[in-house]
């Protein structure tokens, strides 16, 4: 056992594998911010009664389990939430349907409500049972278990589904003769789920504006639909910041050329002009797979896997000069030209039903096997593609379909081809266990109230985004799919347009306490996007709640679905407020909350000082946020706004402000400007008290 | 390369592991039935073609794969049906609700349109891409393929997705550092099925009582209740053979006990004796993991894996002394006092959402591990309660929830907590090719015409039967489950139950037919309930058809589901006719199919002789069916109708009659019955011909 960094150990057991994500995937070293978190001497679990054991199949261990603790984690879980009695096979697919483990994200790293996390190093597609299965006792069975029946049918199987936990947590990792194991130490979830995130590189800092919103427009656009379509949007004061192309700009899609379209996209460097002109940075959509006909087919070949996907070539990115002519490509191709970032789509074993992607038993030159490569895919072409933009020192922020274990400080989302609205906010309430972001992007809808409740998600969310891939015409003249194809407008859609512009230009207010809740990403890995029990592990009402989610330290959401007139709500101890109307709520208490469509259900903490914006259209370098600060109730908490040049890695240099907001001692509201960033993005400009 | 019997090549792979499906699933020797099957001396694949390496994660074959030929198989698969192109990764889960390769059944068998099978023998969770993965081409890119786009987005790529093969099964078996393959030759489709079959050890013969209808009554229900329902039943001429009786029976359930409930049952032999006054066959419900109360767990307990389900043992029955003791139970508790068979739950590794069932990473005494046992866990469950009816020369019928390779003779019929009616549809279509039965059973509906609709599937299946587990009445009384459990009885019910016993005797009416198709899934090893593709492998047209399928060799049948008014038929080659009207359709055609509720389209094959019996209400030792023969157009073909006692396995030694039902040479029609059975089951009263 060693000690890496204040309150982490690693354990190795046997021999461990070569490619592990840790061994794999770089970060930069934050052992001064991890000495910051408070820690003990004293590892989290009970080291010596982890048992260990090699087998045909892989490598197995065993690690203590109490009957009250609860498990969550283990990446981009879109359909459970508590993980414990229950079992996780974790499994890069983009296609998770069903409630296996299978995800876009397999992160093999779980906490406990006890206060602890751990890694557990390896790509394979590692089997966690939660407290699921029980050893056979040894010991005579005593009367109570003699009598005791678990149900009578399968629906009361369900119901006590969770009441037997077998006190050990079984991991299986398959065929590996060893692993490495790191315990993360609390004192509690949250920061043990800190120190994971900045042993992970700490959080990534999004440029500003990837805090505003984004728009992905129509695959069968031209340049000319495009520039249109961002025109309109301009034209109806629809606050917008990125605007993504998808698959059409490329000459080959499936594989990819990476180079434009000759046609339909025949003079790029003029559009990204024109987009620039209307203050709009550019996504573009590709995938990793190489067509023939690509500049780069070539070169990279030697560096390619022995299976084709689309006809493409799979370049192992994990090997340098791949990497390297992957990148110097993008660079001098798309990024140099203006491109701000892309959508890292296809990345993740696509699914298992048809034949995407390369088989589990296929090689890559590095000596990665299918099945680590479908691990660890999506990090690698993270990687690459923001090695381009740190070399440049710009920020990018963009999409990507595949994650993995270490994966905070990347500047990407995921997102899935998936689409309910519950486990859209399950994803989010999850992404906070695992060092990752989930974009709960608004596509098809099924009629105005889904429309704007997908975008009430959306916007409280780490990227509001709008992709209409599918439709021509923004959702809000034409939610259904045919019509919005034959160009028929919604009667009412000013009205629908209006309701849409209220959300994104709440999102528009927001940035700067977003940007700030990112910063401590950054520096303290404490994630934006949080489940209750992470803020409130002692208190089991919120063990369950998989539909409410804190949005930085001050905000709890609690969105509501189509369908709904209103739903109930959880409030944690303490006393909060409704955020639309200022009303005062008691905590640790629930209650049915109304709300209308033009409403989302944001609760603000009592004790928040809160810095709303006055929305702009848009985030230019030059952009300085109108704030007004609103103070809920007495004795309320400092607030630190980050402020820096929103789109360098200079603050890395220590180039930034804290902007604290806080009352002095003769109860007057101060803000206090300290650091060395020069400009001022934050302009406090008004105080509000909220009673 | 070993040829094993006519037509059957194994072919050994590197270190084949000890437990696999021929190596542990013990069955009778039908060299003599295999070398009655057309067969050349020529290998059905070029074998020299086969690449093979062993890796770190286990052991990978590549066959050669014809860009024309279709593949089919792979056990149970409920979500989809042409295979090729697609990849599925094979595990026994409970719960299969992605189309991944999870199934009750992961049988590693498929079968070609070029006529040939394979059987990959391993209890591994096994994958096949099935020419969805095409290997790195190292020949010099062609224009051809420069200019090749596979697509231009997602909506696209599913569309070509069976466009594109890749020339190359490639299989993966982990963990594995050899195994054993073996080809089935045709030389057609339906050929290779019947050898697999017949290797392993010829298709199940049901008792004749088996092949009536089965209800499955309420699990709150105590032995009056389910006497009063019985009653009721009989009362309303509704024709049943077996009585369900689920897990209320008894003491404990989830792990289970085996012995019956000492209040709700507490004079079992009584019990029985007023069923069987009634001629109903008692089936019941259980699973394989011993409750610590039961009688057979001390003497278990050696023989048990290293994990517990539900408090209980998992019982490792391929250890011979375990399946003694867990037989020998059954019969003299169960067996011997007059149950007719068992309805084996939860053998599947339950879902793997929930902490159902052991891991994979289970030890058993014998050796296998959980993942192994995963797989067998069914076949040995099956084997063992099907050797005490052997034992005692009677016949028994049941249902099981998982099973494998190797399966045929075994005769209990596969179910799943799923429910879709089109899944159901495509779970019978695929299980001809397997070795498999499926029972698409009717449990909660949402309205009359669903509950009519599955139930004219389900008494065109293996299995008719009505699992009304969750309601105290009959769904013909009441579809809507609270309704159904507050006792709400419908107004229309007699409307209702008269259409559901139109279908429940036209059951009764298909026994002789249905019977003698399954002497031929015996003896010749040809699945009684088969894909259209399998009898037309020429014809395209087939290739993707889910939704219809061959019952014997004469129906065709197109079910219909909830709101649907009618439907699309594709009839192959040749005269068809429609049953209920006896309309003349010309083949090679697709037709839109105008269906009442009160019929389902069945169509006849012209030159079909088909014996149809006057529908009995219940089939005893004595029933002799009067039967009608229909002879639809001219020449036809002969139909020999197989006969013998019913109920015990004497016509294995050889205690049987053949009715040959023929056109002699002046045309009149004759039925001759030739063979050593004393009795007639089936007295041939009548003919008709329909021109």
């Amino acid at each position: 056992m060693n000690i890496v960094a204040p309150g982490i150990w690693k354990i190795k057991f046997g021999e461990p594998e070569d490619y592990t994500p840790v061994k794999m995937v770089k970060h930069e070293d934050r052992l001064e911010l991890l000495s910051q978190l408070p820690h003990s001497d004293e590892a989290p679990i009970e080291t010596d009664r982890i048992l260990y054991k090699s087998t045909k199949r892989g490598f197995v261990l065993e690690l203590p389990l109490d009957d009250c603790e609860k498990i969550y984690g283990f990446g981009l879980q879109l359909k459970s939430f508590n993980q414990t009695g229950r079992k996780k096979h974790l499994r890069t697919n983009a296609d998770p349907v069903a409630d296996t483990g299978d995800t876009h994200a397999p992160v093999p790293f779980y906490v406990s409500t006890k206060g602890y996390g751990v890694l557990v190093d390896t790509a394979r597609y590692v089997s966690f049972y939660c407290g699921s299965s029980r050893k056979l006792r040894t010991a005579k069975t005593s009367k109570d278990d003699a009598n005791k029946t678990v149900a009578n049918n399968v629906r009361d199987l369900y119901a006590v589904r969770d009441m037997d936990t077998a006190g050990v947590m079984t991991i299986e990792i398959p065929h590996a003769s060893g692993v490495e194991i790191y315990l993360f130490a609390g004192p509690d979830m949250r920061t043990a789920v800190q120190r994971y995130n900045l042993f992970s590189g700490g959080g990534c800092l999004p440029p500003l504006w990837g805090l505003g919103n984004w728009y992905r427009s129509y695959t069968g656009a031209d340049a000319e639909d495009v520039l249109a379509l961002a025109e309109k949007i301009r034209a109806a004061d629809l606050p917008c910041d990125v605007f993504g192309v998808e698959p059409g700009w490329q000459s080959q899609k499936y594989s990819c050329s990476y180079t434009w379209h000759k046609e339909n996209f025949s003079a790029p460097e003029e559009f990204i002009g024109k987009m620039r002109d209307m203050h709009l940075n550019i996504n573009l959509w590709e995938h990793v797979f190489v067509h023939p006909t690509s500049p780069i087919y070539d070169e990279l070949k030697q560096y390619s896997g022995d299976y084709e996907v689309w006809n493409g070539l799979v370049p192992d990115l994990s090997i340098q000069d791949a990497k390297k002519t992957f990148a110097e490509y993008h660079r001098k191709a798309l990024v140099e030209k203006g491109i701000a970032g892309f959508k890292l789509d296809e990345c993740d074993s696509s699914d298992y039903t048809g034949g995407w992607s390369f088989p589990n038993c296929a090689e890559f030159p590095s000596g990665l096997d299918g099945e680590l490569m479908h691990s660890l895919l999506g990090m690698f072409y993270q990687d690459t593609l923001l090695s381009i933009y740190r070399e440049k020192n710009i920020r990018t922020y963009g999409q990507v379909r595949s994650s993995h274990a270490l994966a905070a400080s990347f500047p990407y989302v995921l997102y899935s081809d998936l689409y309910d609205h519950k486990d859209f906010i399950r994803g989010l309430v999850n992404s906070g266990f695992s060092g990752i972001l989930w974009n709960p992007e608004v596509r098809q809808c099924s009629s105005v109230e889904d429309l704007v409740r997908r975008i009430q998600l959306s916007v409280l969310s780490p990227q509001s985004c709008i992709n209409a891939w599918m439709i021509p015409n923004p959702p809000w003249l034409q939610y259904d799919y045919d019509k919005n194809l034959r160009g028929e407008i919604l009667e009412n859609y000013t009205e629908v347009q209006d309701l849409c512009r209220k959300f994104l230009e709440l999102r528009m207010s927001l940035i700067p306490y977003l940007y700030s809740s990112f910063a401590r990403y950054r520096f303290e890995g404490l994630p934006p996007f949080r489940a209750l029990v992470m803020e409130y592990p002692e208190d089991e009402n919120t063990y369950g709640i998989d539909d409410q989610y804190m949005m930085g330290d001050s905000l709890m959401i609690a969105p509501v679905i189509a369908g709904q007139m209103g739903r109930e709500v959880y409030l944690p101890e303490g006393d909060w407020y409704y955020f639309w109307s200022d009303k005062k709520f008691e905590g640790s208490k629930t209650y049915n909350i109304n709300a209308a469509l033009d409403e989302i259900p944001i609760f603000v903490k009592a004790g928040t000082l809160l810095p709303l914006a006055k929305p702009v259209q848009y985030v230019t370098p030059d952009t300085s946020f109108e704030i007004t600060v609103k103070c809920y109730g007495y004795n309320c908490r400092n607030f630190t706004l980050f402020e820096d040049d929103g789109t360098t890695f200079d603050y890395e240099k220590g180039i930034y402000n804290e902007v604290k907001l806080s009352f002095n001692t003769e109860g007057g509201f101060e803000a206090v400007r300290t650091g060395n960033y020069l400009g001022i993005k934050f302009k406090i400009s008004g105080f509000e008290v909220v009673e």
